[in-house]
């Protein structure tokens, strides 16, 4: 419905993690609050495709359309934001599906052995320089397919003034 | 310049340090960049007036500005970046006055020798719930008019997903 019927996603380059990839398509979210409209242009699709769609933004993303999603876990959408896709065909709205998702670590089988850390474990992590700190409620997720890399979102790499390639030390359970 | 020869600007509202006021007043971000123009609207002017013009954005509002600011107590404006101010009744540029404004926490005189704080010194803060976690470089500025208040920028706020009036933590040095 957003592409055309029977539209394939193009891939535009693979992500760290195995699998994953960007795709060259964008859509624009929307939202509306007593009759105005809110927009956000250009938001790439990730893919390959999951069952439920799922829109990840950050709070000052959620600021400017006027959302409150919660913090959650990728995938777990129960009573997340309503929020609305647009792409050149036409639009979807999904009633539960927009979250800022919790910050995350994903490990390979063997580092997170070698860290003695489980899937769903919570860390801690040190991060930046000039604008340093610890983030709490890192999220482990492991997998034989995964790559060591943190998932944060833009308010935290903001915050703490990293960027993408930097180095963050774990704090172990 | 910017709001017409001889005009005074108008106080809205007090801030919650003595003497500080957000005013009616408010003008409008300017960067050019490679012939293109981008901008902040609606940006509030905080009183009283200083000898030197200083904007304060996040890094949120510098990558939207394409600027690249350092991260800076207020004041401290050398070799910061330039921006253009525009208000109703003109524009003005200053070469030097863009910064990221330091983590800051306002003190009194009382509640600083009561946590055997100088004036300069940093420390570390808590604060958050889900998304909870450590400030560092948090500087300590001691003031017989100051009240106890920590000042982060919406990036921080965002990142930590606190709100103004939230608790935090200030971890002694």
């Amino acid at each position: 419905m957003l592409f055309g019927k029977g539209y394939t996603l193009q891939k535009l380059k693979d992500l760290k993690q195995t699998g994953e990839y960007a795709c060259q398509e964008t859509v624009t979210l929307i939202t509306e609050r007593q009759g105005k409209t809110y927009k956000i242009d250009n938001v790439r699709i990730l893919g390959p495709e999951r069952d439920q769609t799922q829109v990840e933004i950050s709070a000052t993303d959620a600021r400017q359309l006027k959302l409150n999603p919660p913090v959650r876990n990728s995938g777990n959408l129960e009573r997340s934001e309503p929020i609305t896709l647009q792409g050149p065909h036409g639009s979807v709205t999904i009633e539960n599906g927009c979250i800022i998702a919790t910050r995350h670590l994903h490990l390979s089988t063997e580092d997170a052995k070698h860290m003695n850390i489980k899937s769903g474990d919570e860390v801690s992590v040190l991060l930046g320089d000039e604008k340093s700190g610890r983030m709490d409620h890192v999220s482990c997720k492991v997998h034989e397919n995964y790559v060591l890399e943190l998932h944060i979102d833009t308010d935290d790499g903001n915050a703490f003034r990293v960027q993408s390639g930097d180095l963050a030390t774990v704090l172990l359970p």
